[in-house]
């Protein structure tokens, strides 16, 4: 069903309006720009990231920086600034082809003159050129004939909520085309812009520039019969410093050599690529209209923000669609969003892991600051990979104490989670070469991380990890977290593992790496010695994994009395407050089970599914949650609950469900929906270097179809409902 | 001599410009504006600040916001821009006249393509009308001829060093005018901003106005033969909504109703209303040419802040000339500057009180807030009077800490300034109508406070204030600290004193004030109680008055020993290493004896000048100190100290001595300065309602003389060297 390819916005609600600047995000991996309105609107927050461009900022260290807005179009209809605010909105209706990368918006408009016109705006940031960026502008005049004036500016004064990164450094305009040449004021990174303006199809054509500084400017002007049609087109292009020097003259020339109109053209490579893309890509879904639009909206989001040949960068938790969070990158996405690449684009998902080689040196840093010895990856990190968690926040609440966040410090599983995603990649691609040159370090780095960390208990003859935060965040300063402890020996063995494989197969390589981190056999004895000793914290009888040390004793609470709150159990009962109760935030101990399906047996799978589901705070608690509960309930056997948080993870953007779409997509829930579809209703199991499906589709659903790449070849699943069981074909 | 009239800038010299920026401010004491260049310079901190109009920020609460550049000029020469980074600079000077509140600037240039050209810049803010700005620039190519451009822009893209505070709300451009409404983004103060550009002397002139939105611009062209000048004028008008409704509208109507040029007729009348200001408060030094100039820069800059008919602002501790601070208002106000207004310019004293009255419910707001009864002012006050000092800020040294700011919770010293400033205003002026209309409630309500502040300690039988900050800031959370007691018991007395002569002279109004107040005898008689039983730390055998309790036993610093350093000793030994120490940042004790002349006997003043004056940060403490040690020198008859300290004050900015005044002029020291000269070498000395000059002048003054007004009367002071004496002429 062609619908299924659109979203699409009906009435114009200035209420929603930072939700739908999310939700109609553009972007092609180089950059990502909001679905903001090309005549502006009051407080609407437009905005452009780049992949990498990041700059200093109070508290929160280092944000992606707002590029000048590329869409900004003043148009004046014979005297009248055309504005939403004024006059009567006729008809509105915007929609995005996510197919196509492609954000149109038709509008009919009344002047407070009464002038009517059509608009119909599309864009579109190439997925042919990252660089390009193209706008058209279509006005026609229902009811009167005259002057039709636009002005495209590319203005200097792009802030980050308030906050300024740009400095100046020139530009030079011509009457139809433009360039601006900016630098962030911390990271001295430059941005060059240019721009042009044509037309076609009104009379007495008139363009010129305003070389305003800082906002330089291009105007033209045509007469338009009533009833005649003007096509105006904006081509942008976009490069900094991380690309090449004298980035505003690259800019500049990609304008000047393109045709005029460039909008076919270059339409028409965007459209390729992106159906390159989709090929690769695509799930179907029949049966459930909605969920397909829903997953095809999670999938398109992934895809605009994945780098593009870029080893030096990620994606953030929030994409490239919105503030929140400043662009920096946590574990959602080597967990989270790095198995769709993975299994659809490995090129991709290897250049998301070389950003962790890339800022190895980072990690290695937060290591040596804590006392620790190898690579502590930083809960939130950036361009260096040094730690860029907030280190306090104001409590909203009361202006004299400030909130001390934690998670920089003590969440660390992130460091086995990364070495998890290499191995991962590995296991699907069997990319030894990248393994060699990059990902074994991390690894080995990684475990050496765990080995100085480790703290052993004379008393108890073990090894334990204290005073950390499990994925689980309503808890803190917690000990012996499952999953932490768990991933830890994990990262210890793998990195032994890992070592006599190369060893084995490539011991020229296996000697240069170990003289280079100056790794001796002694060492790689104690790891595993560490493993072996590492606390793992289960009950045989009952088959319960305890989330932490002391979680069983705390206080239970029946979440069922709390049905209909429309805030997280943290906010009810405070950060204390929760703290110390049996609620928790996303699962924790699933999300272990969830990694590694065959570390125990299903019963023990659904005495601790059963056990961990009834105290998690599914609708309020972490977005993160939703998409590994639905595989998890697969696994449980229970499809009933597992499309119940299916939905909620298909909807966490489309409905803003958690009331904080405005700040950007949740980047781990999308990359989490295809893990919930793939793993969990087909379930697709990887095992032994071999993959399976063990589909069990949810009642309504008659078809899931999808593609993955497996040891270099793409293979197709193709799962159809039949008689009581499924017909499933794979080729 | 004409010269002691002028700061002159011989060189242009790129390192030091935020320190002339500031040194280079204009103003009316509506509106100031920093020095910086019309054509811009890379990093240049461009700020004009408008009296009251501030706006939220985070950390320090709130700020004053910076307004669009109205001196920024683009010119271009036959094609070539006019920059100071590029091309040959020939010729540089600078020029202040403070006589005329004028300031210009003469440049010779040789563009890169070899064309040398003389330009006149000349800028004043209108003293005659506060809401006009005017800027001439005279242009005179030396070498060839050609057409000169000239774009003048009102940009909202203001910046308060990284932050953004303005709204666009609206703008219309007309080709020769334009103007420009924008509101704060959070107190929705509304400004109208109106420019108007016109030429004399060129040919072919065109004009046209640039509609880009947010940033206004007009642009000049005209043809100009080598050796012609070109003169072209800039007219702006400022406006908030403070002042009126629809201040765009305002603005506009200003602009257009000017003649053309304005220059002249503008120029003459803010001449004339200078005129009129330093008749009043001009102070003549004979024999010192640069404490001669020094003084009049001080005065120039106490003049350009103080607020002009306006009774809900005063002068921040950095008046409208910089960043620091964000234009909130300390005790520098009461205690430093206003002396100089009271006895020059009454009315503008009377005006600067007024704030108080009209913050008063803000000093309730903390009172109350704090668990005290009546008014407690803010340590640092912004538009309501609620506290403004920020209450956390990051600790340079090590961003996991941040380091707690005390003053705003524990500085209490204020309230009882305050109540002091209006009495003494009371006393030189006889204004009565002021004291029944707002003065006696302050005095009131902040004896109110005391009384609740001060705690009985049963065991010594007295009452105490502990945990207080006193004027020496290395010191805090300390107990019994004598400035702060002695000050509180002065407020609980003078408060009772002046309810008694409004019971005796105004009954009605007592009545009135006491049943608005709800205060009834019992609680005025519990004042007087408490006042009289306020611990006053004094030892009578030595004569030294202990700062606080405990300060003798402080580890006791030979400051010489640390002599040429380049940092505060609060840098040199840390925050809590100072506190340790005897070395205090700024008299404390001294500073009470001056504001008490005739409390303690010159045997007592003279043990604790030579005890205290050796304790003291003078170079780096507290820029407070240097005015007042010259005062308490001059007491302690040592004329030679008294003048080593008057030149640390006098040129505090004009030598950038504390390296900070590229964030603003120093006002407390400039108003110390005035008081240094009056109070300290020409000796005035008020006393029992009557007035007398005691003059001991530095060994090479001949001459010092000034005016001042004593009830109503304007008292001219002529002091000569006179043989070994004086001969002192008064009128």
């Amino acid at each position: 069903m062609k619908g299924n390819w659109y979203i699409v916005e009906e009435n114009f609600n200035p209420q929603q309006k930072h939700v739908h600047e999310t939700l109609f995000t553009i972007g092609n991996g180089y950059l990502g720009t909001r679905g903001s309105l090309e005549e502006g609107y009051p407080g609407q927050q437009s905005a452009t990231f780049v992949q990498g461009v990041f700059d200093d900022a109070p508290v929160v260290h280092t944000e992606l920086v707002n590029f000048p807005d590329w869409t900004s179009l003043e148009i004046i209809l014979a005297g009248e600034q055309f504005e939403l605010t004024r006059g009567e909105l006729i008809f509105f209706k915007r929609s995005l082809n996510m197919r196509k990368g492609l954000l149109s918006r038709r509008v009919r408009w009344r002047s407070p003159a009464g002038k009517t016109v059509e608009f119909l705006f599309e864009r579109f940031a190439s997925m042919a050129d990252p660089h390009l960026l193209l706008l058209q502008l279509s006005v026609k005049p229902l009811d009167f004939s005259g002057e039709i004036e636009v002005r495209a500016g590319l203005n200097t004064c792009a802030e980050n909520l308030g906050l300024l990164h740009w400095e100046w450094l020139g530009q030079a305009v011509e009457s139809r085309s433009a360039w601006l040449h900016l630098s962030t004021r911390s990271t001295r990174i430059e941005a060059g812009l240019a721009a042009r303006m044509s037309a076609r199809g009104g009379k007495n054509l008139h363009q010129e520039g305003w070389d305003v500084r800082g906002h330089p400017t291009l105007v033209l002007k045509c007469r338009v019969e009533s009833g005649d049609t003007v096509v105006i087109e904006k081509a942008v292009s976009v490069i900094t410093s991380l690309q090449t020097d004298h980035p505003h003259m690259a800019a500049w020339e990609r304008i000047r050599d393109l045709e005029i109109p460039s909008w076919e053209t270059c339409l028409k490579a965007h459209k390729d690529a992106w159906s390159k893309k989709w090929q690769k890509c695509d799930v179907i879904i029949e049966g459930d209209d909605e969920a397909q639009r829903a997953l095809r909206f999670n999938l398109y989001h992934l895809l605009i923000a994945a780098p593009r040949n870029d080893k030096r960068v990620s994606i953030g938790a929030k994409t490239l669609s919105g503030f929140g969070y400043r662009g920096h990158v946590f574990w959602d996405t080597e967990i989270f969003m790095l198995p769709f690449f993975i299994y659809t684009q490995p090129e991709v998902a290897r250049d998301l892991l070389s950003y962790r080689c890339h800022t190895l040196d980072g990690a290695r840093r937060k290591a040596q600051t804590n006392g620790y010895r190898g690579a502590q990856f930083a809960w939130e990190s950036a361009a260096t990979g040094d730690e860029v968690t907030p280190i306090w926040l104001p409590d909203l609440n009361n202006p004299y104490t400030l909130v001390r966040i934690w998670t920089g410090d003590i969440e660390i599983h992130l460091s086995a989670d990364i070495a998890f995603a290499l191995w991962n990649y590995w296991q699907a691609t069997g990319d030894d070469a990248f393994i060699l040159s990059c990902g074994l370090e991390v690894v080995l780095e990684t475990a050496r991380f765990w080995a100085s960390r480790a703290e052993w208990k004379e008393i108890n003859k073990r090894y334990e990890f204290n005073n950390v935060i499990g994925p689980d965040e309503y808890h803190d300063h917690v000990n012996n977290n499952a999953y932490t402890n768990y991933m830890a020996r994990w990262n210890l063995r793998i990195a032994s593992d890992m070592l006599q494989w190369v060893s084995s197969n490539h011991p020229e390589k296996a000697a240069e790496i170990m003289a280079k981190l100056r790794i001796n056999h002694r060492e790689v004895e104690q790891w595993q010695k560490i493993a072996d000793q590492i606390y793992l914290p289960f009950d045989p009888q009952s088959g319960l994994i305890e989330q932490f040390e002391g979680y069983f004793q705390l206080k239970p609470v029946d979440l069922l009395q709390y049905a209909g709150r429309k805030e997280s159990m943290q906010a009810i009962l405070g950060i204390s407050g929760v703290n110390e109760t049996q609620v928790i935030k996303q699962p924790d101990v699933l999300m272990l089970l969830c990694l590694f399906p065959d570390l125990f047996d299903q019963r023990i799978l659904e005495a601790n599914y059963d056990y961990y589901t009834s105290r998690t705070d599914h609708t309020h608690g972490s977005s993160l949650g939703p998409a590994i509960q639905t595989i998890m309930a697969c696994r449980a056997g229970n499809i009933a609950e597992a499309y119940e948080h299916f939905t909620r993870a298909a909807r966490v953007d489309l409905e803003n469900l958690r009331g904080n779409s405005e700040h950007g997509i949740h980047g781990a829930s999308a990359g989490g929906l295809w893990q919930a579809v793939v793993f969990g209703f087909a379930g697709l199991k990887v095992r032994a270097g071999k993959w399976e499906v063990h589909p069990a589709l949810p009642d309504h659903w008659q078809r899931l179809a999808f593609r993955f790449h497996w040891q270099g070849n793409q293979q197709t699943i193709d799962i159809r409902r039949h008689g009581s069981g499924y017909e499933v074909q794979m080729s």
